[in-house]
């Protein structure tokens, strides 16, 4: 069964061998879509026949969003906690150990319910690939529980026992334990491994010791690295291979250098700048000095509780001073790039067929209409899921 | 026939006399409509009988948003502008002034087409009142023409025939148009008379050449004013008692001290600030000197292209150092205030039952969750709209 995608006013393939510009865009263009593949793309006026069609209206198509960094395992939810912060007001309540104490009191049931609003609501947002993490269990049953949960929603799953050290829990001991069991417990269901590495949490020594232990497991590395500080994550990232360095709010010189010659993506999370009021990554110095960069949502109850990929892309823009072709590129292409994925984030022949068709006839208008809902309709595999 | 709306997890009633706090809040609450107007709040416990039921399914519920700043009546968009000045370049291209010839070129059917799908997009995103102004002609026949064609989706309808001064044209010349010929044909389309007070544009004297010419027909005042210099504009609106100055963002303490000894509202536009990387209004400021503030999209194809009110009161938080409540606030009973209404903008018995429905507990989770579509239903007088 074949799918020809006509009417396309500007089809964004994100690579740039395809097509004009960064985001290698086809204009007037078709796609057709083969066993849920990119079959073909290229002028409507040449596009071949297939057994269906689907008109995109004069909106633009791009690929689906490939949302690298979430927080999807959780219950309960800290608006009274955010409406202070954003007040200027002290918060008397817990914090991150809210999340934690309300996810494990969650039944399965529960967590899976709310996972599944979460990853719809993005899917509706255009995100066809996400990824999750655990790390508001901190115990060896209730990290397991975690990743065996987000393993129902997506391949993308990454072992954040290293998130905080629990309350009243030695942190020797409890590194040990997640490098230990705990990590074997949740390794079954995890492709990734992730530590915060950060003043307060974990320092350098500790994360190594964690995700070199994953390592050996068959795990992929990723590092929550200098959100709040300069630290030594991001060159730890850089030291141990890791597919992504996320946050990068704090770099020194030798930190960017490491980065431009890695194959570490830098993620920036721009999402949780604005829900906390801290200064911006400054993506502009990364990407003039050659580093990879994505962007993603980092969806999570406590420092940024939103799904949405288009307002990372208007705030990538109006924040971090990327360009807007940037911006898009880095919410697909270079999300796939964080997650070492080739078949997504961009729609060449071979490529999954996940697309985002747009209300708009042009995908500049992601960030030229921010807040705006403009996703019309999303497919996945070539199947209509939003 | 009245209908009952139950698991409301929390109405916001934004009338601080029927419930806790600045908007009002009463939780586990119900709420009766009845010929079009909310006839009963309270607890759901002691809800009166109706004839049908809706359930908001815990769900918060607040008043539709009411938009008093928005320029629908245009054509073409300017989205290659809009990424050129985010990439910091410079654009050949024309400003506004494409936007006016493209409006001038279009039909009546495209301008209606046009301004329909951005009031349907608004509607979705829980806007139940938009006001619309036109600005976008500069000629006497397209001034009356656009206010003709705002007129067809709005009560709000402002005449802004004196947004710039049309290239090639005199300006005391123009001037004299604005107060006499062009005025007389939109006046009888036309609730408010607006003039774009601001170096570049019109001057106070002609401001109040207009404006008085304007009161004289009838017409109530609105004034952009002090967007991005400090000048006349806002004390001329406290003057000539208009019902709100928009913008707002340069201003003297004599500026805040007329706002706060006035009835003029000040209505805040952070899309803009937003859209142009430009310092935000100082909303604090405002409030605390006892000002009434409104915020709004001012939804326009060349400085803030989003018809979002959700974003609108996450910038306004984010950017502006408005609470949560004081932003919904602002962006409801503020809105009608500015526009002298209220019918609209606070549930509360007698009120018109536009109102809106979150996928969500609380109305925090508008600035909680930025960019996510939350609102899940609008009610028109009490009717299903989106
Ligand atoms: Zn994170
Ligand atoms: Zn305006």
């Amino acid at each position: 069964m074949s799918l020809l995608i006509t009417d396309i006013a500007e089809l964004s393939t994100c690579d740039p061998a395809h097509g004009e510009g960064p985001t290698g865009v086809l204009t007037d263009a078709a796609l057709v879509v083969e066993n849920g593949e990119v079959a073909w793309i290229g002028p409507a006026a040449q596009a071949p026949d297939a057994d269906e069609r689907l008109s995109a209206e004069g909106g633009a198509v791009l690929p689906g969003f490939v949302d690298s960094h979430a927080h999807l395992v959780f219950a309960g939810d800290r608006a009274g906690e955010f409406a202070a912060r954003m007040a200027g007001q002290p918060y008397a309540a817990g914090g991150i150990r809210t999340t934690v104490a309300a996810t494990r009191a969650a039944s399965d049931e529960q967590l899976r319910a709310n996972a599944a609003r979460h990853v719809e609501e993005a899917l509706r947002q255009g995100t066809t690939t996400i990824e999750i993490k655990g790390g508001y269990g901190l115990t060896v049953a209730d990290e397991a529980r975690s990743l065996r949960l987000a393993r129902e929603f997506t391949a993308e799953t990454t072992y954040l026992g290293a998130h905080v050290v629990p309350a009243g829990t030695d942190a020797d001991a409890y590194v040990a334990l997640a490098a230990g069991e705990m990590l074997d417990a949740a390794a079954p269901y995890a492709k990734w491994a992730d530590v915060f590495c950060e003043r307060g949490a974990f320092d350098g020594d500790q994360a190594r010791e964690i995700l070199t232990a994953a390592a050996k497991r068959g795990l992929g590395l990723r590092v929550h690295a200098n959100q709040l500080t300069e630290g030594p994550g991001v060159r730890l990232a850089v030291e141990l291979g890791a597919a992504s360095a996320d946050h990068c709010t704090f770099l020194s010189d030798a930190d960017v250098d490491a980065l431009a010659s890695s194959s570490t993506v830098a993620t920036l999370l721009p999402g949780v700048e604005f829900s906390t009021r801290q200064p911006y990554p400054d993506a502009r110095r990364l990407i003039d000095a050659g580093v990879n960069v994505a962007i993603a949502s980092d969806c999570n109850p406590g420092s940024c509780y939103t799904s949405s990929m288009p307002l990372m892309i208007a705030l990538a823009v109006r924040e971090m001073r990327m360009t807007v072709p940037e911006a898009i590129l880095a919410a697909t292409a270079g999300g796939a790039k964080a997650l070492r994925r080739t078949d997504i984030g961009r729609l060449v022949p071979g490529a999954r067929a996940d697309l985002v068709v747009l209300d708009a006839p042009s995908a500049l208008h992601l960030a030229y209409r921010p807040g705006v809902p403009l996703v019309r309709s999303v497919l996945r595999a070539g199947a209509r899921v939003a």
